[in-house]
């Protein structure tokens, strides 16, 4: 498949890698194509620059989000939270009929750590998204742990632990399922429709908190059930 | 120990019954003891009403919530998230240098199901309770799961899953870990200040979708970890 990622932070370069690894063909997509080649900065939480990582990936093709949005058969949200909605909507034409993996998770880091949500509760990014593109399938997933478990949940517990998978549109969420088992996993929870969003956004707060307490973000919820 | 539960619904009952069972003195506290008694009506979940549960259970005694927190030397918080704050802040000096152990989750249910949370986010009930009575120790624990599962975490998966526990006095966590530990809780995680409470209650929305989607409350939480 050609899929598309929205977002050259390391979400999206993990996410790249993996699938560009799987076979596909994987375009990256950016505001401003020059501008993040030319970044020479770190990022904050010391990931090399672009261009650095770009050297061993170049099987990747750096895109502005409109190509992405308009070549991919299937399009990865890996956004910041603050910016998905404003990017997202300007791309509304191009990602119409198409499903939009969302993985982004509305983090508010300025009033600093922990994060709050900008949003939650009563709405949620996942639904702000659908609402701002009602012609697309917006399917959130994987925004519940860190992103190198995302791409190969087997590094853990054999892949036995869960992935939460939201959306209004069965078949989009079959076909993203399809994807996430590529990647390895073996446990989906269906929650519903894109409201049910919330609740894997409002487990931010407890991951974070959990990252504090175990000392590591290599770790996932698993539901124990009878 | 002589314990305390404010709240006479379901959950006050089934932690009574089972402290009870343990070799405790259990006092059960009401707003109104002759009007607890008289009621007639089940509860919105089809529950009896109190004075046909006590019938089997009158080796616990019903009280005054003032003169539970006064007699008891542990209080657990049992009451609907919507009064607990007032219900406590009346009995302020009866609880200080008291360990409370507080169960109560902010649900909202006024718009409908699923209800929401009246506070969330930057804030949480545990920390509105430990700002109110701050010569109290609060530790918020067993909010995130069924309450037959609080009290008897062994009948899923031979007790496997997490109990989170917060709040800011070490000793005060030890203590309500110990009964915790006598329930058959194995895995307790400390995710450390009562600020961290925010994240156990922001675990009710996806609770609340995971019952609808696994079509039963009796399951819960564990964290799989490298």
């Amino acid at each position: 498949m050609k899929i598309g990622i929205l977002g050259t932070g390391m979400v999206g370069r993990i996410h790249a890698t993996r699938l560009a690894e799987l076979g596909h063909t994987v375009m990256l997509g950016t505001q401003d194509i020059e501008k993040t080649r030319a970044n020479i900065k770190k990022d904050a939480m010391g990931n090399p620059p672009f261009a650095e990582w770009h050297k061993d990936h170049q099987d990747i093709t750096l895109a502005t989000f409109r190509d992405v949005a308009k070549d991919a058969d299937i399009v990865f949200d890996a956004l910041k939270g603050e910016v998905a909605v404003s990017v997202l909507s300007m791309l509304k034409s191009e990602l119409a009929s198409k499903i939009l993996v969302d993985i982004a998770n509305p983090l508010d880091f300025s009033q600093g750590m922990p994060p709050f949500l900008s949003v939650c509760n009563t709405d949620s990014l996942g639904e702000q998204i659908q609402k701002a593109l009602p012609d697309t399938k917006v399917v959130k997933t994987f925004n519940t742990l860190n992103a190198y478990l995302q791409v190969n949940p087997a590094q853990l517990a054999k892949a036995d632990h869960d992935l939460f998978i939201c959306g209004n549109d069965a078949d989009a969420k079959a076909k993203v399922a399809e994807i996430a088992k590529s990647y390895g996993w073996k446990n989906i929870i269906d929650l519903g429709d894109i409201t049910t969003a919330r609740g894997t956004e409002m487990l931010l707060p407890i991951w974070l908190r959990l990252w504090g307490a175990l000392k590591t973000p290599l770790f996932n919820f698993k539901i124990v059930k009878e």
